[in-house]
This record gives structure tokens, C-alpha cells and sequence, in this order.
């Protein structure tokens, strides 16, 4: 399987700054790197339009740059390190006998939660990662460095298989064990553009993949030890049939390359070289190659990204929907509260870029509104149309919730409940890495401000299913 | 609610090394402190009956000291400096129209999952928190922030009521907000002592406990605000009528106190002194003072949890029952394979500690063998016993599983098959947090190690929802 290649595992380990010493050296370099790195956020910032000097901007920059150097922080750690302090002895069974303990004992540790970034879009990937080993030669491994060594891959610029592969070989040669056993599943944003959003109402927020590297004895597909392995995964939901065996399509999974290819015959998109220079710097600064063939169109498919959060990208194409919406609206003032009825669009889904990180974060809008007896529910599309008009914008989820409640209560008579729901890529990248946490904001307007009653009818009708934006 | 204790607050923020400032001072420091911890985990391990220079054992002092101090961290942070750098400013909206954006609008952060060390025994207790706060002046917090300032009061010593009121008196003076509220969902091992785990066989692994604290418009427990709060998290499977109320009753969670003074009155426990005053000087070198009333009893509780996983502790009290066992055992060697049937017991729960880290790790245990038709299958409980008696060590998983076999197979016929599960606090606290994951180890012995069928239909028949042990 091209896991146990020797060369590139030395390379991964020996090349790298070494940990505890030449400290002043890296700490020069850190900030060296980091200052670049904000050089070029400020360059993407006004590409897309923004004053840099904003409050909520002003600082971007360095989160950015700090977010990026924790999260790509691998390409400065040693497998070596972290494995040899704590390989133990460990008896094992005589092997007529059995398989156990330090010979032969099948050892998993399961949903491991990781994220990486994707090496041809630069959005950052959720990974549960479950690994396995069988011991030899009398010793163990300590438990937590398959976390720690399956994290040093991780955080690096990464392709699912890759990352298998990497983190297979790895502990492969630290442990030298009879075999490892590597699953992923992998979860990333799937978003082509704008048009694509607004055309698929049943958009699907993620793209997921199963990868599965082995090494040793874990080294053909169809050894009997894959089979413990399985009956111990399947409590976990994997389907071993649907495992993404390298070669198999091949086709990236990032919907960023889809996107390329699917329109590079009918038009061609103009990009900001200056913001696709400052991106390949960044690159560079990370500890990358930006040469690297996977790499090379990552800084255009990134700025293509990025450009859908243009400041007033979609303010001209949605003007006049929005005024022909509001002149055909059916409020009209003042009702008796007795006699309004509460309608819902729930689970409207957006999409919007953290204006503090530059990092997505997704999720879904209900919309609740009073209105009399006798008057039609306004239309589901106008309402959605307003929540991409918001979402498509360098945002922070607070104001989102508030711009809509804002647009929509004319529309919708005055008595208004707006619930923002999302999953926050800021809040599992960086050092936070809380991977199951999610937001919800709340506007009320209108009898909706003052009335608890009302407003429980409506939070309660919000199903808890489709609450969590959440990849896994 | 007492959390708006401005003098506290201020306690909390300033009086704790500055970071950034006066490193080389807090290096030396970090390092004396290390040193007493390693020296007094050494005394431990002596009162325990171990051998301090066996390869296992060697690094433990160090891995013990780092540990500890990592997980204490929150001791030496300052929320001030994470929360002033975070406010930023956001337009609310005209209070007579509604309550959105930077005034009013409710701001909820669901499942972020913590970690903190029991005050009471100074075991490692899980904690999903929720946050929520109701904006007001115009500004917000970066939501990350609200994650981090949790992070630093959980990481000290704590009790859930208080950990809560501390995170939110925190909040309320950082943000300055309309109100603060905290739902903390704890997790904490429940272990009394190895009778009652020997007597009770549907013994409950974990205690479950949910607090709250509020603030401002959060500071009346039947305001309107909350109900708001509620039903957005009713879909995390929160029940607002299972909230513990401070002074409702007052006992605490953590069981080493209930078993304290259940004992008291029947049975007076000698605890070794030295390793009473080692545990003192550990919470003295985490910077706490070992007089604070609620810290009073702690080193002689961390010790009697401790001395359950004494060497050779069970050896006497389980030796002659385990030979009996052997003698009544019904093997008579070879049969037929097809003549054999396969049994099991599954879900047979274990304690234990990790030798690498002092730490708890507990799971079940899952037995199968093949008989000869006409044998009755061994009872449950020499089984359960045996389990016990190799849990109750300083152990890892792997030896645990090995050394089971080992012991079982001459009772069961040789084919043999034992899977252990387990949730490792070593995985959750340090500096790992993988809160979700858990591990699963194998050992095999006579047919079971060369016969995957056999294998397969013995680990599929694990139940897969008892397989973890986790505590949410």
C-alpha cells in the first residue's frame, strides 16, 4: 500500500524544527511567518472589498495568521519524539497458545476527533479517526500517542487518504508493530458557488468519505485481522463496503475541484491575481511548497471561495427581488393579537464567512411571524433569498440574525421571531477544537418581544433533528 | 445567586501570574512545582507496594506532575485578558421595536465539552456546558471566548454548583452583558469502594449531576428568559425539573464522601500518613491551599481511592476462591470442534487505574468460550471475579486483557476469547481531551486465535450500545 515507504517517513520526521531547541531561531521565524501571513489576509480583505480598519476587521489578520500556524502546526512536530518516550514492555502470550498483550492482542482506539485542513481549498475538514495496531516484539505503545501522532498528520495541509497513508506509516515505524490499521471518516463542506446554493433547495452541507489505510499484517484488504477490526468498528456505523479504496475514482472529494471542472468550458472566472499571490504566500509561510502539484490551483480555489462573501456581492441581483417582495407583501398595520395565526419556515439553510477567523460556518434560519385571518403566508423563496443576501457577506451570527429580522419584519407585518442555528469552523479549528458545540441566536420583533407564550409555541416547534449543523 | 460577587471576580482575575510577563520567574516556579509533584507521586507509588524503577512506573512521577499541572492551568489564567480583546461592537435594535444583535438578542453556545478535577476526591469529572448571555451596550463577545472562559474555571479544582457560578460571575463582569446563564451537564465516576462494586453487579459507573447559575435577567430562576433558554436546549435532552438546586440538598456528588461517612460509624480506616501528606503538597504545588474547608479531606480521600489499587491488594482475599473455582472447573481437554458450543459473558464491568498516569480507567469486559456439548458453562461470577482481581491494579488495558486470559483459559477449555472496553481518563484530561473516544483490546487462545469465524461470531455479538463506557 506505499504506507511503509521508508524515505518519506524520515523525511517526515528529521526535516522539521526540532522541538525545545534553536529556540530563539523559531521564535524569529514564528513571527517572521506570522507577519507575512497577516500581510496577506490584509491583501484578501480588500480584495474582497472590506475596510481593514473596521473594528470587527481590525484584528483579522492575526487571528487569521494565528489560527493558521496552530492549525497547520504538524509540519513542525517529530513522530520520533512522541512515540519512542513511551513505547512499554509488555509480555505477550506464547503464540502457540494465543494473541495477546504485547504479541499478537488486537489494540483499537475509536473516534478519535481530529480536523485538517484540504490541501485544495484551504477550508478546514472534520475527521473521525479510529486506529488499531497489533503489538509484537513485548511492548505497547501508550494509548494516547495514537492520538497524539494521527494529530501531527492532521495538522497539515491534508487529502483524506494521504492522511491515512501518513498516519499508518508512521506509527508503523515508531511502534514497529505486526501492523496497523487506519479509518477515517471524513467530513467537509460541500459548497460549488452561489448559483449552486440557490438552484438545489435540497442542498447538502457536507461531503463525506471512508478511507482506510494498512500496514504488516493489516496490509492486504482482505486479511481475516480486518474482520476483528470491522466487528469492532461496526458499532461505530461504518459500512465496511463503503470504504474509498484509492484508485477507485480518484475524483477529488472537495467540491472546490468539481466546481472548476464543471465550468471551465462555459465561463471563465476571472480572478484577483493579488489576492492569488498573497493566498500562495501564505502557503509558503505555513511550511508548504506552493509548487507542490496538489497544491497549485489551491490559492485560485480559494479566492474563488472567498469572493462569494464579496462585499455586496449579491446586493444588485437581490435589490430588486426584495423591493418587488415588499411592494407585493400582504400586511397591513394593526390586528387584533387574537386573531393572528403563527407561521413558520423552518430550516431555511445558509452559508456565511466569519468575518473574525475567515472561516465558514453554516447552518439554518427559522422564521416565525404573526399574521391575520384571511391573508397567504409570504412565499419560502423570498424569505430564503434574504437569508443568502445576508449570509453571502463577511458576517458574524449575531448581526446575520439581526439583518434579517431587520428586512423580513415589514414584510411579514411587524411581529417577527428569527432563530439562527450554526455549526462555527472557528470553533473546532484553532485551539479550540470543540467539535461538537453549535450556536443559536435569537431576534424577536413585535408581539414576539414581549409575549413568552408566543414565542415557546414557536421555539418549540423547531424539530431538534436538523438543529445541529454539525458534519458528523 | 451570589455570582456577581464583584471581590471575587477580581480575586479570580488578578491575583494570578501574568502570562507573558515575568516568564523566566514562572519557568523557575513551574519547575520547583513540578518537582514536588514528581517527588510526592513517588511516595505514592511506594505506599502502593511498587516498584518506582519498573519501566512502566519510571515516568510516571513526571507524566503524573505534568498532568496535573496542565489540567490545573486555569489557575494561572486570566479571563480579563480573554474576554477584553473579544468585545466588539454590534448594532442592537430600537428596544420598542425588538431585541436583536448587540441588545437583547439571546446568544446560546450548546455542548462544549469540558473537563475538571473533583475538589472532593480529585478525580477527573466531564462536563457539557452550555452557555448563554443576553448581549446589551451595543457589543458581543467572539463566541470562542465564551468557550475559553469556561476552559479556565474548569481547569482548577471544582464542585459543579461552583464551577458554574464562577464562569458565569466571569462572564458577567467581561462581557457586561444583560445576563448571563450556564447549564453544566457533570459526569462523575462513581466508586465507593471494592466491596460495593463486589456487591452490587448493576453498580452504576457514573453520577450525573445538573447545575445552573445565573445573572442579570437570568438572576430570577422563573423569569421569562430562561423558558427561552429551555426550549432551546430541550433538544440536548435537558429536563429543566432535573436542575440540582443549590441547598436542595447539599450532599455532595463525588461518592468518596458518601462512602466516607457511611463508614464512619462501623469502621475506622488506617491511611498511611506519608501519602496523606503528599497529597497535600500536591494541591499546595497546583497552587491551592490544602487548608480551604472543602480541600480539608481530599488527600485522605485521593488515598483511599488510591489504596484500592494496591499491589497484591485482592491477592489473598480472591487466591483460594480462584483455586476452587479451578478445581470445579468441567474441562476435560480435547473434543471435537463441531462437537463445541460457544458461551459468553458479556458486559462484566471492571476498575482500574492507569500505571502511566494515575488516572481511572473502567469499561466492561466481554468472555467467550467454546464447551463440549453436555458441559454447563462456568458461572458468571468467578468470571467477574477474576476481571476484579486484575483490575484492581495499577495496570494498562493491555496487560488487564492478557492476564484475564491467561487466567481464564485453564477453567474454560483453551479456547478463549476476552475484549476489553474501555473509556480512559487519561484520554479526556491532559492535554488529549479526546472526550469521545474509547479503546477496545483483544487477547485470543487456542482455536479463537486461528478461527475467524469463531472470532466473528463471538464479537458480533457485543451489544454495541453498552460497548462504550463513556460518561455523557
Amino acid at each position: 500500500m506505499g504506507c511503509l515507504d521508508e524515505g518519506r517517513f524520515n523525511v517526515e520526521v528529521e526535516n522539521v524544527v526540532s522541538i525545545g531547541c534553536a529556540c530563539k531561531k523559531s521564535c524569529v521565524e514564528e513571527e517572521a511567518n506570522t507577519a507575512s501571513i497577516e500581510d496577506a489576509v490584509k491583501v484578501l480583505l480588500l480584495g474582497l472589498g472590506e475596510d481593514v480598519n473596521r473594528e470587527g476587521l481590525r484584528k483579522t489578520p492575526l487571528r487569521v495568521a494565528k489560527a493558521l500556524r496552530e492549525g497547520t502546526r504538524g509540519y513542525r512536530q517529530k513522530v520520533k519524539d512522541i512515540v519512542q518516550g513511551a513505547l512499554f514492555p509488555e509480555a505477550g502470550l506464547d503464540n502457540r497458545v494465543g494473541l495477546a498483550g504485547g504479541a499478537g492482542g488486537l489494540v483499537i482506539v475509536r473516534d478519535l476527533d481530529l480536523f485538517s485542513y484540504c490541501e485544495s481549498c484551504l477550508l478546514p475538514f472534520q475527521v473521525k479517526c479510529h486506529v488499531g495496531y497489533v503489538p509484537s516484539g513485548q511492548r505497547v505503545v501508550g494509548l494516547s500517542k495514537l492520538s497524539r501522532v494521527t494529530d501531527v498528520f492532521a495538522k497539515r495541509l491534508q487529502e483524506p487518504q494521504r492522511l491515512a497513508d501518513e498516519v499508518c506509516s508512521a506509527l508503523h515505524q515508531g511502534i514497529k508493530p505486526a501492523g496497523v490499521a487506519i479509518i477515517l471518516q471524513c467530513s467537509h463542506i460541500h459548497f460549488r458557488d452561489i448559483e449552486s446554493v440557490f438552484l438545489d433547495s435540497n442542498h447538502q452541507g457536507w461531503t463525506k468519505i471512508l478511507v482506510s489505510s494498512g500496514s504488516g499484517v493489516f496490509e492486504n484488504k482482505s486479511a481475516d485481522i480486518w474482520a476483528d477490526f470491522f466487528s469492532l468498528l461496526k458499532f461505530r456505523g461504518i459500512d465496511k463496503e463503503k470504504i474509498h479504496f484509492r484508485g477507485s475514482s480518484d475524483q477529488c472529494w472537495c467540491s472546490s475541484q468539481s466546481s472548476l471542472s464543471a465550468k471551465a468550458s462555459s465561463k471563465i472566472e476571472v480572478v484577483n491575481p493579488a489576492m492569488v499571490t498573497a493566498v500562495a504566500s501564505i502557503l509558503k509561510s505555513l511550511g508548504e511548497d506552493p509548487l507542490r502539484k496538489e497544491l497549485a490551483g489551491t490559492p485560485s480555489r480559494f479566492v474563488k471561495w472567498l469572493m462569494n462573501f464579496q462585499n455586496s456581492n449579491l446586493d444588485m441581483r437581490l435589490n430588486g427581488f426584495l423591493c418587488n417582495g415588499m411592494n407585493s407583501s400582504n400586511t397591513n398595520g394593526k390586528v387584533n393579537l387574537n386573531d393572528k395565526k403563527l407561521c413558520s419556515e423552518l430550516n431555511l439553510p445558509f452559508w456565511s464567512q466569519c468575518e473574525h477567523h475567515l472561516l465558514p460556518f453554516h447552518g439554518v434560519v427559522h422564521i416565525g411571524y404573526l399574521i391575520s385571518e384571511g391573508f397567504n403566508p409570504i412565499g419560502k423563496s423570498l424569505l430564503q433569498s434574504v437569508v443568502h443576501f445576508y449570509g453571502f457577506k463577511l458576517q458574524v451570527q449575531e448581526r446575520l440574525t439581526r439583518q434579517i429580522a431587520e428586512t423580513i419584519t415589514p414584510l411579514l407585518g411587524g411581529d417577527v421571531i428569527v432563530v439562527v442555528e450554526a455549526s462555527h469552523t472557528c470553533m473546532i479549528s484553532r485551539g479550540i477544537e470543540k467539535f461538537g458545540s453549535n450556536t443559536a441566536t435569537i431576534a424577536t420583533l413585535g408581539r414576539f418581544s414581549t409575549d413568552t407564550s408566543a414565542r415557546t409555541m414557536f421555539l418549540q416547534s423547531i424539530p431538534s433533528d436538523t438543529s445541529s449543523a454539525g458534519g458528523q
